[in-house]
């Protein structure tokens, strides 16, 4: 069992804290903007009053965090983690952000002596409650091997990506360009097919029995049909990771046209209040540029 | 066992007429481009001298040629199928052509009492030398039950799409737009992750473990890793497919931007020499546009 340091315990870090509690791991928490969970609290969990004292007193230090610019500061503000780490203790950024940001905050890190690992994860709220996370790991092997019992305790799908730190988050860029373009490739399918007469639960089921068959086609292809847009994955999440992508593509000169059309859907989305709708909701673009409804012609 | 009528015996045709055959039916072949297979006029299929005398010797007229185009001919032309229909006899196209035109088609063949069927299929060569084709039908219940026997001899998932005519090939074309732009989709996240450093093996196989999973991540993302563009479907038959989705669309009055994206990259494989590559090869438009190939940066 590790001293296991954790900060950031909001909707996703809050289920990944409390089941590396359960395997018991001692953990010390550090607050960003939510306070610690008190159930955490009253197991035995530490609170500790800095960033750095959370990376004084753990083996291995686990920041789950929204953004880049958080991730910045909880590693290197003043009373940051770097503050309080020494030769032989593990970062381990589970946030989702900047795969280039990554490589710099890695290289800083190095400097103090500490191994860092990138692992963003995908699952969203369900696979954090029930410890199903799928997780992307950048970063050195013998640190990769260190981490991996606390990895286990959180997720199911566990990949060591490659030892580049960055490789975690770049692979996590590529399952959000993938999941947001399949969405629109099933919202322009169903759009079409609807608008032409035809019934889209049917068209929906014919796919999914051949080529076209995924697991977006099944789960947002209903949620279209039957017009299921509580989240799920937000819209505005998905359009943080879109702009990362977009922002990365640039820099590394990469040309990603229907991702930048997605970006723009969701932002007609947003122009009709829909920031908090979950991410199949991307078909209302189409459906208003279509001036249609996914199922209109049904009774 | 019934009468079968099979017009277009070449790629596809060939082995589903051969299944109708060897299921103990009946085969009066029409001539389209391609002569009638020997092995099956050896076997007793009878060979007819126009598309009329098909019908007229046939319960259930079968049609399978490359466009909208050539099944207007072999329906309506001097010695067509219409020339030879009477009441009760079903005209069943699985070509893959326009739900517009099928719909004017069908009333056509249905004025002179025919029942019509529009039946298009995908699973390639493979699928119908395996009889494993997907088929997606349009038309009334009585002539769909009538001739389900005749489909579940080739096919495998057989779903009726409903009741008016052309909804079968609304579906084809809503399955080719999904293909296309997952395909795509995959294209970008490959492309993107190969220049940012993963290696796109990783990266495909941690996707395949989450919500990105999809047959095309599983078939193509493989493909486009090892550089197997070889055939398999080729991109100017999937031209042809997404150009009856956006002349339907324009039509219907649906925007469908990334499909017209997609035909815009497919173009640019073309310009290199790519009809005849897989359409996976879709990969080779991004990697052109940000000038590295997936995998570059691999030993």
């Amino acid at each position: 069992m590790a001293d296991v340091g954790f900060i950031g315990t909001g909707i996703m870090g809050r289920p990944m804290a409390g089941h590396l509690q359960a395997a018991g791991h001692r953990m010390f928490l550090g607050r960003h903007r939510s306070a610690p969970p008190p159930e955490l609290l009253e197991k035995g969990a530490v609170e500790c009053a800095t960033w750095a004292e959370v990376a004084r007193r753990s083996e291995v230090v686990i920041v789950m965090v929204p953004d880049t610019p958080d991730v910045e500061a909880v590693l290197f503000a003043p009373g940051g983690v770097a503050e309080g780490l020494s030769a032989g203790k593990i970062v381990v950024d589970m946030s989702s952000i900047s795969p280039t940001a990554t490589r710099d905050f890695a290289r800083r890190i190095n400097d103090l002596g500490a191994p860092y690992l990138d692992a963003p994860v995908s699952g969203g709220e369900v696979g954090a409650k029930s410890a199903s996370l799928t997780i992307m790991v950048g970063g050195p092997v013998s640190a990769f091997e260190c981490v991996r019992p606390l990895f286990e305790v959180m997720g199911k799908n566990i990949t060591h990506i490659g030892t580049a730190n960055g490789d975690g988050q770049t692979c996590k860029v590529a399952n959000q360009i993938v999941v947001a373009l399949t969405i629109e490739a099933v919202a322009e399918a169903l759009v079409f097919a609807s608008k032409a007469g035809a019934d889209p639960g049917k068209v929906r089921e014919a796919l999914l029995g051949g080529f076209a068959a995924s697991r977006i086609l099944d789960v947002h292809g209903k949620r279209m049909i039957e017009r299921a847009f509580q989240p799920g994955f937000r819209i505005e999440l998905h359009q943080k990771d879109l702009n990362l992508a977009l922002q990365s593509a640039r820099d590394l000169g990469v040309a990603l046209p229907n991702t930048a059309t997605c970006q723009e859907l969701f932002n007609a989305c947003r122009a009709r209040g829909g920031g908090a709708w979950d991410h199949s909701a991307l078909v209302r673009a189409i459906e208003v540029l279509s001036d249609y409804e996914v199922g209109a012609g049904r009774a």
